[in-house]
């Protein structure tokens, strides 16, 4: 068998790309200096993922299942349990999890602000989590957690949950609270706990003298709860119980979080990640090289080369790669021969479009077991000659697993 | 419709190899002199494969299962039907079949040697076998057959079997041999048959005079049947009830003889073909060409070159590649108009490792109607821009049979 080694996933968030007409019609990552990319192709193998399949245009939730080697088709729950997760509310299989808005009605439940104002301190928010968190309804609990602003998870316990349901939020101001319906004859008992919820989030935030007070001071009252994004924490393995790996990520964004946590990762935090090209890549490949001695495998995340594309920002994104390329060059200067990587996106984000798109990304395979094809410079163009071929995103882990010696032999 | 020629599957064992420091950085493949290969190449097509799946590194049995169009995932029975078959035994669908030792035991059932000293001559062993072959227990037929030394394969046959039951080896001296349990309530009967089979096998083998007379000479006495790998042969259906193919299988080892006739194909016998490099070529390629006429498909296995990759033997894989590139050459000389041949390996096996990996296979795709690709030498570098792309395992079987005219076409 293969000696053991520590597998490393890299994604920089939206990396694909198209040629760009202000860099000569190469793509921000062909424009881009990367050594530490190029002695990776030249020394490894490269190639183009279909992350979810060809023509597919990728969430980045569905993405990142698939690169955790699900079979998103199969495997996605909906964004609710993600966010909850990435939030800090775990959740199990069964539970039903939805993101959340705090929002204003007046006496008929029509909707005044559907962010009550947006401006929620933490303050604020802490009062009106407490005063929902810990409920209980029929024998389902409720779980709510604030994160930012007018936001917040929440998550429902108990036997017999659905979340084949219709939406509450009206998605205007001016029009009634929705009733939630079951789409299902399955999900009645959930349709008809999330209205009780609605009821009493409206009766239990008007009673409270934080509302008063925002009252006074000419804020709309947070007084009434939004959920939309419901879905169910499905009965999906872990990777430690498919795999027994122990895993670990490293990310800034609530979302890449959450979904690594729904497949069993542990979050290892970085001092100054965020989600933004300020993140500390010095700190971030410090903990990943700390790291290579506990986890089997290492999920790392990068999100600012996704902004830049959204923002058409092409001299951001540029700058992006280049800090991500000397970030992993310290890696692999510290603990190269003891792992195996792969350096990819989870889908394209081309600049000139600000929006995914179903190209394929390119990706690297490296460590130093792993022989060579004939590409020598990473990019799209280049990728496409890779010898890996085109592969799907739920390929990624177990050629990770594989060249790290941590899947068994099929067959004898 | 193409016309019709008989499909050929050339399988070098463990042929998939990583740069050797010996051969200044090159695999022995592309280290070795390989006339036909190349020419092979120049005119036809190469690729990669990933014979099961990207990262998994393949067993023997379950890779040809797949190299002879089958999903392991969904066909794999397990090594005892495959061992049983290559031992000579026959196995038809529910039939549940072990691989076993004879073995040494006290009156406790105290294991005293599990190969009962190992050295079991043909006599002895036949002896054996006529105790044990054909015994009825409950509405179960026993078949047994010695091979050689303290091994042998055995066949349950008869209604409701399962092959989910524990082992009964304790796999250490001075330990009871363990009775054996259903995993699932549908194997109880198996269990409770292997049970008095054991028991049986003890009875029966205690009373020849053959044991009588190893204990006078101080051998241990064979009186107890172990078993092992137990499979269950599934409802598969044969290459010929798939596709009406008369199909020949001619290797020397018997685990790949075995797993060949369990798909349905006939063993052609060749004088001196043996698993070693010492294995009689010539012989071979005469076997083949004369075999043309009368099979649809041939599936020609040559075992020395993963030999000498567990021995980490460089010069010898070098030596048995061309050995095999020679014997290719003399087929196509007399019937390579007549034929579409496959060249690859059942996985990779690194002379550096010593042991199987997921590195995929290089692959040659060749026959006088197949478009040439850009590749012109056949190695694994090489091989990753080839015009196959990166195929799996199961691709094979579809891709000889269509360029050989041996597949429907697909609609109207």
């Amino acid at each position: 068998m293969e000696s053991k080694r520590t597998a490393i996933l890299f994604i920089m968030d939206g990396l694909g790309d198209r040629p760009v007409p202000d860099l000569n019609g190469k793509t921000p990552l062909e424009f881009a200096n990367t050594p530490t990319f190029d002695m990776l192709v030249s020394q490894g193998q490269s190639g183009l993922m279909d992350v979810i399949g060809p023509g597919i245009t990728p969430g980045s939730d569905a993405a990142h299942l698939a690169l955790f080697g699900y079979d998103p088709y199969e495997n996605y729950p909906g964004r609710g349990p993600l966010e909850a997760q990435g939030a800090g509310l775990s959740t199990k299989p069964g539970d039903v999890a939805f993101r959340s808005n705090f929002a204003t009605v007046d006496e008929n439940f029509i909707v005044q602000d559907r962010r009550a104002g947006r401006e929620i301190s933490s303050e604020e928010g802490e009062i009106l989590q407490h005063a929902l968190d810990g409920l209980e309804i029929e024998d389902v609990l409720v779980r709510f957690i604030h994160t930012v602003e007018h936001r917040g998870a929440l998550v429902l316990e108990g036997p017999g949950l659905s979340p084949r349901i219709t939406d509450v939020d009206p998605h205007e101001t001016g029009k009634r609270v929705l009733e939630c319906k079951p789409v299902v004859p399955e999900a009645e008992k959930t349709a008809r706990i999330v209205n009780k919820l609605i009821q009493l989030s409206n009766e239990k935030w008007n009673a409270l003298d934080m509302n008063k007070k925002r009252i006074e001071r000419g804020l709309p009252p947070a007084n009434v709860i939004l959920l939309r994004g419901q879905g169910q924490h499905m009965d999906s393995p872990t990777l430690f119980e498919r795999y027994g790996i122990k895993c670990a990520v490293i990310a800034g964004g609530a979302l890449y979080i959450g979904t690594a946590k729904y497949v069993g990762m542990e979050h290892v935090l970085v001092e100054g990640q965020t989600g933004t090209i300020d993140t500390n890549f010095d700190n971030i490949a410090s903990k990943v090289i700390d790291s290579v001695e506990n986890y089997d495998y290492i999920f790392v995340h990068i999100k600012a080369t996704d902004n830049a594309s959204h923002d058409h920002d092409v001299n951001q994104k540029v700058l992006a790669i280049e800090r991500s390329d000397q970030m992993i060059g310290k890696i692999i200067e510290a603990v190269g021969d003891r792992i195996v990587i792969a350096i990819s996106g989870d889908h394209s984000t081309p600049v000139t479009i600000g929006e995914h798109t179903c190209d394929p990304v390119p990706i690297i395979l490296w460590g130093t077991n792993i022989r060579p094809d004939k590409t020598i410079t990473f990019c799209e163009l280049e990728s496409s000659i890779g010898g890996l071929g085109t592969i799907r995103g739920h390929d990624v882990l177990p050629l990770l697993l594989g060249y790290s010696g941590q899947i068994e032999k099929f067959g004898a």
